[in-house]
């Protein structure tokens, strides 16, 4: 089949062997992928990954790795990311996030998504409502990790920054504004936050926040080192400050204003899958106005490019009809 | 009176005139002061402050501002640090240590206890009950602040590890066992770790910390920047890791550990003076044996510098009998 394969230097697309399911795992048929922010930073040196990247993902079951999995066969699905020992407690607890021993996909020891199959435990996988179209439910993925700040900090009816006006930080506004959160988007990019706009979020550039301004919650989506500083300077004492950006490096900042604030930072990192299906199901949040531009896998090159300035950029791997 | 007065580059002996207190606030003569790590970082650039240094205090009120709080007078007390302006929805809410217009004794825009005579708002002060000497007293303040730890994580039953074998390490150890916390204090100096296991608490060498052994919460009293760092390294998935350390300088370290294992960082400052007066009355905790030694003001050169390695050095500012 054909993939991205980032050697540690670059990514090449070349053709590998197809992987097989073990007996816990399906294989599926890429239908269209996403590039993250955390692929990019992958490319950078980020946890030091090699192999076929790509987590974010719609695709169709083509194979199951035992006969029990067999009705699985043909189903339209999404994937969560993270493989779990199954042993540990927090396997055994449902919170394959945390295992030690974890594979995620297309992130560490685990081939990913920008590729024409790739194989998944089934009880990764969650089946794609038909009203869902492809071009949607590839945003499962971060619409998830979006979500999953719903369960760490309470935003109903509060005041709510959220900083960075990418993919997570746009996400992350629409997921928010659907619980009730009143969202104030902080950008620098002109055009990213006219797509928030048109979305109906309250966008502005950073150059126009009040100064005296302070939030009960801030959101650091801005995926480098100076959102954090500018989160604990935005938000209000013993407020909280949700944590979304990884990125390769140290940030330095000063500590002491956490302490004397009584700051509480929560870092947050994958979410619920059924909640984010949900919210595209029942068209709460539409999520295709953020998709810049989608490329064949032989166009890759340009897909990345791409989407180190653009919102979403999709990779359709392989020759199935266009998403 | 005479007063330790920190101009910017030194700290110096010197007479200053007795402060005069206006209509909400005490004079209240100093009995004993404590020398905390805040104080040593002030002299080292923290906060930019200037003036009399000192906020651990206890004393007998000489003096009120208004005749309303005459019944103060001849009472021994300690007092919270900080004033607020009364106005603000933080002082309407009682948590004047968050008011943006306060003063802080002896750290922020009000002069400290390293003086004979100190004024702060009758409100501010708390009455010391007659069986909590002067050198447990002393203490209210930093113990306060290791109790405002219990009002923000559930400790109760739980491993926390307490990095620093210093004051507020020690401190924070005895007041999170006294909740019920299984404490590991974690440090580098053997006759402090010594003087803990002393007080019953399990204290080892970070050396000897077992490097696959994580806690549900950790707690930074290192006061130095390495132990944000080690806390995120100490702490489980989804953990806590409670920052009590305010030291001047930043701190550079890989933010993307707090966000793949969802660790949260509270920050955490003043605490309820009511509860660490209760652990004194009550015999709850015994502070004493970090006292190091207790100087007069006019040998405060020689306190400062004891306290850079010593425990709880306190300084006898007046003519008084020695507590």
């Amino acid at each position: 089949m054909r993939a991205l394969v980032f050697d540690g230097t670059g990514l090449v697309a070349r053709d590998v062997p197809r992987p097989v399911p073990s007996r816990d795992e399906c294989l599926v048929r890429v239908r269209v992928a996403g590039i993250c922010g955390t692929d990019l930073q992958l490319l950078d040196g980020y946890a030091g990954f090699r192999g076929i990247p790509g987590h974010e993902f719609v695709g169709e079951v083509v194979e199951a790795g035992s006969p029990e999995l067999a009705g699985l066969v043909g189903r339209r699905v999404v994937g969560e990311i993270n493989a779990g020992c199954g042993r540990c407690v927090w396997c055994e607890g449902g919170i394959r996030e945390h295992c030690v021993d974890r594979t995620v996909l297309g992130i560490r020891g685990r081939d990913g998504a920008f590729a024409e199959y790739l194989v998944l435990p089934a009880a990764n996988l969650h089946a794609v409502p038909d009203e869902v179209r492809d071009r949607a439910a590839v945003f499962v993925e971060p619409l998830a990790a979006a979500c999953r700040v719903l369960e760490q900090v309470d935003v109903a009816g509060r005041p709510v920054a959220v900083l960075g006006d990418g993919r997570m930080g746009l996400l992350s506004g629409l997921v928010l504004r659907s619980a009730g959160a009143r969202v104030t988007i902080v950008g620098h990019h002109a055009a990213k936050l006219d797509v928030g706009r048109r979305l109906g979020l309250h966008a502005i550039d950073a150059a126009e926040v009040d100064p005296a301004r302070r939030f009960p919650v801030v959101v650091d989506a801005t995926g480098n080192p100076s959102g954090l500083r500018i989160a604990c300077a935005l938000v209000q004492p013993r407020g909280t400050v949700v944590l979304k950006s990884t990125f390769h490096g140290d940030t330095a900042m000063a500590t002491w204003p956490i302490v004397v604030d009584e700051i509480t930072l929560v870092g947050s990192r994958c979410g619920p899958f059924e909640a984010a299906l949900d919210l595209l199901q029942r068209r709460a949040i539409d999520v295709e106005p953020l998709i810049a531009e989608v490329f064949p896998l032989s166009r890759a090159e340009e897909a990345f490019a791409l989407s180190r300035t653009a919102l979403k950029v999709l990779i359709v791997p392989g020759t199935h009809p266009r998403a």
